[in-house]
């Protein structure tokens, strides 16, 4: 077994459905819901010649988890050293080097490392807020470049998309509900035309917290589908059967 | 008690919620659980010196059910003399004439009847389907009309609710998924700025097929809100406690 180094205030989660094993840090970054959500969202390529992209990275988790159930290629990109660190160890850890690959770089010099019009799935799990004052810009630590726009933005990341998927590629990410308009006209604005959008909501009776969009390069308009919508917890406040399955596997 | 002449094929049904009766016609026009939906989907401005308007009325259903909730007056706006003369013997049926008025008019000779910028709320429950066929355009029965927007369509109706509405004034619609985008994008262009989005799904597991959206004259962009998603039956096919409570009432 490949030894693996953790560091200072690091540990290793595992999604039990795949047995993937991430490393983790609650000071720096911790995948959450989120990530688990989206990787399983999105049909995902199997063939050994597709390529999955993974764009705001983080610790790979969405590219981790997803490794276990496609053989195509995975390529995650992370602008941050100390959590594209960790997302190689977990490539490492798991001995998915043949599989998957980390990229330390700004997204914006994604097509450095990428072919045009080459990726059949993009996943992205995007910093969700506005920056909306100074002192968040300043503050330049790991979680607030994780969470606040920041070092991009949305439209940054939908141009990158749009010259890196292959015509009718798929973009799956998931957002805000509060940022969905502007989320879907940016997404158009760049020819990702939404498909099938899914709405996560933290128990019945509660409003949208999170959504799940699965969007195709220069798609055609209409006929848009809206999932079924995903519960996460139930009335005693234990994971749903739907939930519990995603993360635990069976049926 | 007021005498209400019933014609052929007509019934009168009940909501048992509110007690309200409302003529109902299968040849003709049934209003369906959208409606039902719709009249309990916005908060209803009370007072009595309020507006409501209802455009495509129909039978005028989402108006007579809305009208037990409010004392706020109503207008029904409706095309077809035939589904207005029905609307009308049940504003009679149900001695709702100081309440609830009915219009027999297009939808475009909306302000010949109603001051500018004076309604609090409009409801509509318009047209689904987009006409794609001449065959559809030829064939002006009463339930084509209904469905398919044969004599009006959704930018009409957005161009005559931007008129009428006071400022911050709330429309609430019901509609189908598959338009979503189109719809959104719309409404927006008529600067009524969509708030408020449910979806409804008619059981647990599968996509939604109707939507409900509460708009806002002149309305900020940002923020809008998913809210809890309603499924119609549960797994054994009966109204979920939800729904049983929109038709039947208590808690």
């Amino acid at each position: 077994m490949t030894k693996i180094v953790l560091k200072a205030g690091e540990r290793v989660d595992t999604v039990v459905e795949n047995g993937v094993e991430i490393i983790q840090s609650p000071e720096v970054f911790s995948f959450g819901m989120d990530a688990v959500l989206l990787s399983h969202f999105p049909r995902l390529p199997k063939r050994a010649d597709r390529l999955i992209l993974d764009l705001c990275a983080g610790n790979g988790a969405v590219g981790l988890l997803a490794s276990s159930n496609t053989k195509a290629q995975i390529i995650e990109v992370e602008l941050q050293e100390r959590l594209a660190d960790m997302a190689d160890r977990s490539v490492k850890l798991n001995n998915l080097e043949d599989q998957v690959r980390v990229v330390c770089d700004d997204l914006k010099n994604t097509l450095k490392h990428i072919v045009p019009s080459s990726v059949d799935l993009i996943f992205c799990n995007p910093p969700y807020f506005k920056v909306t004052d100074q002192k968040i810009l300043n503050d330049k630590d790991a979680l607030t470049i994780a969470r606040h726009e920041v070092m991009t933005n949305f439209e940054s990341i939908c141009s990158i998309v749009q010259k890196t998927l292959k015509p009718s590629g798929h973009f799956a990410l998931v957002h805000r509900p509060e940022r969905f308009m502007e989320v879907i006209d940016t997404l158009r604005a760049y020819k990702l035309q939404p498909k099938a959008i899914q709405f996560v909501y933290p128990k019945a009776g509660a409003e949208a917290n999170l959504l799940l969009i699965d969007a195709i390069k220069d798609g055609k308009s209409g006929g848009e589908k809206f999932l079924s919508p995903l519960i996460v917890y139930d009335s005693e406040g234990n994971y749903t059967k739907e939930v519990n399955k995603i993360y635990f596997g069976g049926k």
